[in-house]
């Protein structure tokens, strides 16, 4: 069970967040990192799809619920301090509102230049326009 | 680049943290999340060993500089709001203080029951003892 007390505070709730990792449970692709209290953790975990907490929107989000795109939870970890979770999901269409599979499509190099070395998936404007 | 803006604040620092994510560049396995502020980021990305920011010590924590396990860093994402950074690795050694592979070893099961299922790597005791 994760430790919600070690979690972070955001201007939007007084409920301390954990942040959570989505990764492919066939690719391993990390998706994306988002962020759980306890109750989107106790829904995620009673419905096996994945719930966050929407630290702009300041509510439950649940993945998918707009674009479509969500995410079945196949298994679940903690990490040793129990203060971070590891879902391993099953992905409908991009994990990134920009329309990407992955969130992390921007590589970083040593010299500090950013680069996009993926295609889209789908374009934004068809998902959330 | 990381936007720092957007980090999360903690009672041992003033500097705002993103999280970071190592997930070991061959297996694909996440082995950790740890948090990074603008120095630790700067200096992961000129050494290219991962460099974090131990919220419990309130200080640069150079990954492996107590237990020889350090990453070398082979490649580095950030993510669609810059506001979270994955990092590639090839880890040294167990990634997780308790002497696991992965900080990740512990399952949690529909119902909640937790489960180990893998051994460790190595025994903590020999690495900080």
């Amino acid at each position: 069970m994760p430790n919600f007390d070690a979690g972070v505070l955001c201007d939007a709730s007084e409920d301390r967040l954990l942040p959570a990792i989505a990764q492919d449970a066939d690719s391993g692709r990390v998706l994306m990192l988002a962020w759980m209290n306890l109750e989107a953790w106790t829904e995620t975990m009673q419905t096996g799809r994945a719930v966050y907490f929407s630290r702009s929107r300041g509510k439950l989000w649940r993945k998918g619920e707009t674009s479509g795109h969500q995410q079945i939870v196949r298994s679940v970890q903690v990490d040793c301090d129990a203060d971070t979770i590891l879902l391993h999901v099953d992905q409908t269409g991009a994990a990134c509102h920009e329309g990407y599979a992955s969130c992390f499509f921007r590589s970083v190099d040593a010299d500090g230049s950013v680069d996009v070395r993926e295609p889209r998936l789908v374009d934004p404007a068809d998902v959330y326009g």
